[in-house]
């Protein structure tokens, strides 16, 4: 996935810094997980006014853990969001590695570090110390030089919850899955509706409202469609600045429509999440991948249903795999940039 | 202790850096945990040309812990010397800051993090990422902007070993004590003698050693006695490189001598404990409060014995704690620098 990387330099560099950027697209990039790494290692070619607003409801793994037991924001979606943002140097590079650094046991040891990534905790840390989670993200960010700033949907943790409705002997069964780690698999047993936020009326990020706000381009996905993508539009703050933005707004497709969470859904039918769950919500583009949108004419009416026009490019890598090239992805976003 | 200190600044600075150092003495300071971070809390006021070698025997605690489950070099020691040595700026007081915190759980839940110090985790990644325990310190200290060096006495933990001398029922007992951690309290059950270090032979760090050969002044102490002076006398190499250098060698008295592992020990018993177990040891310089040295002249005759010359220094802090003052023991240092 990174463009970047190399056997690590023993000795650390001096100094470190990067120059000015000019008149770039002041861009704005909302998501979680790999998704958003994708889109950030694309976008940080075209800009360094990148901001990523990134999701807080990740309630497994390593984040998980720390969030239980520290009662903090949980950390892995803003680590991986910050090391796609790393200076391109030994220094940045390095730093990056540490914060990906995920701790492994010795046959037959105890192991109550295991699979606990470096970033996670070094990031927990600065919250403890500072007490603020964006003052937190920005240290972390000049420890990895990173190119742009890393930001939180919300300064609280969120729960993800979902309703899932089953079949079972012939009558239908509605069930609720509470938590992003066990919704993101959820559609295995039934269809995900009623997605929704906990606690409700949460407050957003100031920082990220006012990036939002401020934007030139605001860039919804790619992402886990319910638990990366949409809970940008289930958080109320969030999804009025994203309606008002006079910024331009982009819809990235994924390039696999049927995921775990997202069994047996087409193209269009991810368009259509989108505007059952947010009606307010209008893009100008919806950037997708020719491979994954099915019949051309269908997609684009979606797409106009969302007030915008569909843009396809070949944005997946060589090798088939349903993960986007940075190269590619930001190829394609750099015309859209001068497009529009 | 920390000469600097303060509330954290929220907004990281956009770069570090200080000066050169002229003709400042080359200074190695060998020791471990508090003893050593006094030491360098003062020797940064006077030299930046300035190595700390530091024991690697600890298996208590958060060091323990990780030595066990990873199998790496306990990081302990090592971070609390890189702590004294951060750069005196807001970067490097953040880092410091973020090295040295520790994980507290919420009430009630799991706490597999618990008494785990965050600069232990990253040391410990950068020598997995590095793979060599020398750079990664190196790393760990440019991010802290340390102002000197901080090297391990070896490149392999090392397990210290001691004999118990004591009595029961009428009747001489010995008994063997392993590890450092049991160590440090096994005078609270009789005499500790013919401590040694395991694997026998294990080889010094290199850079270590050239750093010894190449000072102006090797500082040995304070610290405790058997579990973070010694071991430095106990290490072959490491002692052979101390018997030859042409640096000056000075020894540091601690301000208590009745501690748990030298309980009942005068000030000139703990000079007797070098001799006996590095014959051919010499000082140039044995630097003591005069609080804690009993009779001057006795005192001046065990310093005479390995070779040197007593100093008196008041050099604890103003409460009357068996702490070092920073500062009184930088006066002290840099008369004896001038002086010698």
């Amino acid at each position: 996935m990174a463009l970047f990387s190399g056997p690590l330099p023993l000795i650390p560099p001096a100094g470190r810094g990067h120059g000015g950027h000019g008149t770039q697209p002041s861009v704005v990039a909302l998501g979680g997980g790999h998704g958003l790494s994708s889109s950030l290692s694309a976008l940080r070619l075209l800009t360094q006014e990148l901001t990523a607003v990134v999701t807080v409801a990740d309630d497994g793994g390593s984040s998980g853990r720390l969030r239980r037991e520290l009662g903090v924001l949980p950390p892995g979606d803003l680590r991986m969001a910050l090391a796609a943002l790393c200076d391109d140097t030994d220094w940045g590079r390095t730093w990056r590695d540490v914060m990906q650094h995920r701790f492994t046991s010795k046959d037959g040891a105890e192991g109550s570090l295991d699979d606990h990534a470096m970033g996670n905790l070094l990031i927990v840390t600065l919250w403890e110390l500072l007490g603020d989670p964006v003052a937190g993200l920005q240290w972390a960010g000049a420890l990895l030089g990173a190119r742009g700033t890393v930001l939180p949907m919300a300064s609280v943790p969120l729960t993800i919850e979902g309703d899932i409705l089953s079949e079972s002997q012939g009558s239908l069964r509605v069930s609720t899955v509470t938590g992003q780690a066990k919704l993101a698999v959820a559609a295995d047993v039934g269809n995900v509706g009623d997605v929704r936020l906990l606690p409700a009326g949460a407050p957003a990020c100031q920082d990220a409202l006012e990036a939002v706000e401020l934007a030139d381009w605001v860039i919804l996905g790619p992402g886990s469609w319910y638990t990366s993508v949409l809970p940008h539009l289930l958080l109320p703050e969030l999804r009025d600045a994203l309606c008002r933005t006079s910024a331009r707004r982009c819809l990235t497709m994924n390039l696999s429509n049927d995921t775990k969470e997202t069994q047996g859904m087409s193209a269009v039918d991810h368009l259509t999440v989108i505007s059952r769950y947010a009606p307010d919500f209008t893009v100008d583009v919806v950037l997708a991948d020719p491979s994954v949108v099915g019949d051309r004419a269908d997609f684009e009416r979606a797409a106009a249903r969302l007030g915008g026009r569909a843009v396809f490019g070949t944005v997946g890598v060589s090798t088939g795999k349903p993960v986007h090239d940075p190269l590619r992805l930001a190829t394609s976003y750099n015309d859209m940039f001068g497009e529009n």
